[in-house]
């Protein structure tokens, strides 16, 4: 019992202290659990479940673009990391260093991956010889470590999970293509699995990966106002190549450099959903990545016929949809409140007053609205439903992005929104990178990206004042 | 040209140089590449696409059998690693230590896992309280890191990937029970998709995983006669729960300790597969793991409506199977020897005449044997000739093993059939190590295992001649 009420207990409002709020949900949804190693997660059956959805759908989707999966090693010597300038700079601060194996000291540190591009890059050099080699498409499923200071669950950590995509092609309008094919590729996963809309765009050199020539991104609005990077692309045009004379003889018997692009997605995407669609009542999942889309709770199990019901229901629904029936000897009550906290996008209730009235009920839990259904035909009425609250779920999070997108003309009107109403500011930028410095020293706001789409909100820099370049996605971020 | 000319040179005989033989095999058929990381290999696309058979295969059973999937860092604090005393001096002579983060010195070192028994234990400890909290069913998939001094690709390396099963029950005899289970899904696994025969049994204490109070396992033969021990499970009984002091509350409300299991396979089997199965000509593939199982090349394709016969027969087949179309310029020799090499199960070749008399050729990567079937049903062809296949492997697998296994009585024999015909040795023992270590000693050969199907090849021991305990199956192994 003592267990029961501490489940039950309400978890902090996300309106007094959002971040007080995303913690209790990571943990009394079960996502994740601390270790005892500083600012690593342990990802918990509920939330591995969550990661196991993204990765299926998503892996689908690289495989349809031609990609293919490999695995490199998850050491990286300090010399190979080194071979590209900017790469090393960006990434050295942060890695984890093995310097002994068993009783001995290694001659070489290795540093534990923080990205694979160095890795590809050699493995490119060593494959490469021919025009007829390209393009080469591949995709790793693995954890990398990076050194954070501060660390969140699933938002920033020492290790997580993710994929990184690494390709080589013949020429830089190819690789352009690939960068922009694969952000769409997010995109269209973004708003269509985890319900999320997303903004797409080119990030400033400022703010561009280690060693990338152009860096693009899709920026997603958190329900407090602060924007998260939720996937990017890069190409990397010859750099990389020439730095590990990654070469190739074209048709007319030249020797060319390849151009590559990298792309990645991690773990972090579970933060989105919970701070996207989750609310005071925990978790809320779309169905399309909910481990349980449907939570049969069987009302008096004890009464003769009930728990059959339940399992019969199951039956049906589950050629169409992941279902589980709570026969646990909890409450009622408790029940829904726990799958509430996990996000369950639908209760189906039924007991031996619906089950003489060949009903059930079904309760969303985007909205909270009751039906009743008949049993006939409830296979229809819950795929609907999922198709609904999946709907409802893009649309309100779209909803709230857009009333949260603010237009600011100077610093003043800037400033203002960001203690006010926090959210996406679109502005003007003339270019420069002291305007850019300038606006994240005064309000702590990066520039997320010049979106695609762009509007000349107006005709001078937000900063500066200066003729007006591009206009910028700004905002706080996690 | 060059290129080609390297690919259809003859690898190494099996017969003349097994272990140039596998080399070759690995390199040539694309499943791996060395990296300039000693010891660690990268899977190429071809390889990490049977990994991914695999692994949905074994999930599948795993998730059959009640397990769900979960993440654990990678990295364990010194400290906890030493917690269990047998565990620590079995695994801290090989670890891989991160001394380092980021410019820091770290005030404790972390090793990267080489098993995650330790962590597991931390998050059970954390976890567990109550009976109804029992029991604790779960996997993961992950890369280990084991400080080996020689390696070979899949067999032993320094990192490789596998899936480590961790449960926790509230009874030595669910433990036991979890742990037969478990090797039972292994061994039926391997039978039925790798098409490799298992000799399930028990290890000796010398030979039982650090930690385990006991450990069984599966051992294969492979072609050259050495054995390879295929998957492993452990009972740990509660001597990882008393070092962690990982406890419940009994229905009668007394504290208890929890009663452990771990299991693991790994990229090691497709080592195994190739070893089993392969020959002179390269790598062969049972169906159920082939990332190709009909590879379709059309003879003379520039002829008008080959290619378009192909892409139908492609569309027609890949139904029920993985199809590739091979239109690329070689010619049909050298993709013919190419296939081959890659293990590809079915070839069917289609041209002109074949159209024009409404058939198709197809050909058997086990036995080499042709046979030209109507298009007309060739669905069903396909389909009975990969079935035949699969099954034909296992039956080649077990009778090479049960051929190459043998009985010895004393010690001359026993080592007169290592040296001239190796394999398995059945062979009595009085249960004493100082035998086994002699044996080992003077043959190199190990104690697989003692097998459950137990038979009384004598009644002395094959080593002291003391009286006979057990039928042991010994063998010289990878």
């Amino acid at each position: 019992m003592a267990k029961e009420k501490k489940l039950v207990e309400a978890i902090t409002s996300m309106d007094v202290d959002f971040a007080q709020w995303y913690t209790d949900v990571v943990k009394k949804a079960e996502l994740i659990d601390y270790s005892s190693v500083r600012g690593c997660m342990i990802i918990k059956a509920y939330g591995y479940a969550i990661w196991e959805l993204i990765q299926k759908d998503l892996d689908r989707r690289f495989k349809e673009t031609g990609h293919e999966n490999v695995y490199m090693p998850l050491f990286i010597p300090e010399s190979l990391l080194q071979k590209e300038k900017d790469h090393v700079e960006g990434f050295a601060p942060e890695v984890a260093w093995v310097t002994h194996g068993g009783q001995e000291k290694l001659a070489e540190r290795l540093c534990v991956r923080p990205t694979s591009e160095t890795l590809f890059c050699e493995f490119y050099s060593n494959n490469i010889q021919s025009y007829r080699d390209l393009p080469k498409l591949y995709n790793q499923w693995c954890s990398v470590v990076r050194w954070e200071k501060t660390t969140r669950p699933f938002l920033r950590s020492l290790e997580f999970l993710w994929q990184e995509g690494h390709t080589a092609h013949a020429t830089h309008e190819e690789a352009q293509e690939e960068t922009i094919r694969m952000l769409n590729v997010y995109a269209d996963f973004c708003e269509n699995v985890l319900a999320i809309p997303m903004v797409k765009g080119k990030k400033t050199e400022k703010e561009k990966f280690a060693g990338a020539q152009s860096t693009y991104t899709i920026e997603s609005l958190m329900h407090d106002g602060k924007a998260l990077q939720s996937g990017t692309t890069h190409n990397f045009g010859d750099g990389f190549a020439k730095a590990f004379e990654i070469q190739y003889t074209d048709k007319e018997n030249k020797l060319q450099y390849v151009h590559q692009t990298s792309w990645g997605m991690t773990t972090r995407l579970i933060g989105a959903v919970i701070m996207v669609h989750g609310d005071d009542s925990g978790l809320v999942l779309p169905p399309a990545i909910a481990p349980v889309e449907v939570v049969i709770v069987p009302i008096m199990q004890h009464k003769e016929g009930v728990l059959e019901k339940a399992a019969e229901l199951k039956g049906r629904l589950e050629k169409a949809s992941r279902v589980r029936v709570d026969d646990s000897d909890k409450s009622p009550g408790w029940k829904f409140a726990e799958h509430e906290m996990k996000g369950v996008p639908v209760r189906l209730e039924i007991g031996p007053k619906d089950i003489e009235a060949n009903q059930a009920v079904l309760v969303r839990r985007d909205t909270g609205e009751k039906s009743i259904v008949s049993l006939d035909g409830i296979e229809a009425s819950v795929e609907e439903l999922l198709g609904a609250i999946q709907k409802n779920l893009l649309e309100k999070a779209r909803a709230h992005r857009d009333s949260h997108t603010y237009i600011a003309k100077d610093m003043a009107e800037f400033t203002r929104i960001l203690e006010e109403t926090p959210g996406f500011i679109k502005a003007m930028w003339c270019g420069d990178q002291a305007c850019e410095d300038e606006i994240k020293e005064k309000t702590s706001a990066t520039a997320r990206c010049m979106p695609f789409e762009q509007e000349r909100v107006s005709d001078t820099c937000v900063c500066c004042g200066k003729a007006a370049q591009k206009m910028v996605y700004w905002g706080k971020s996690y």
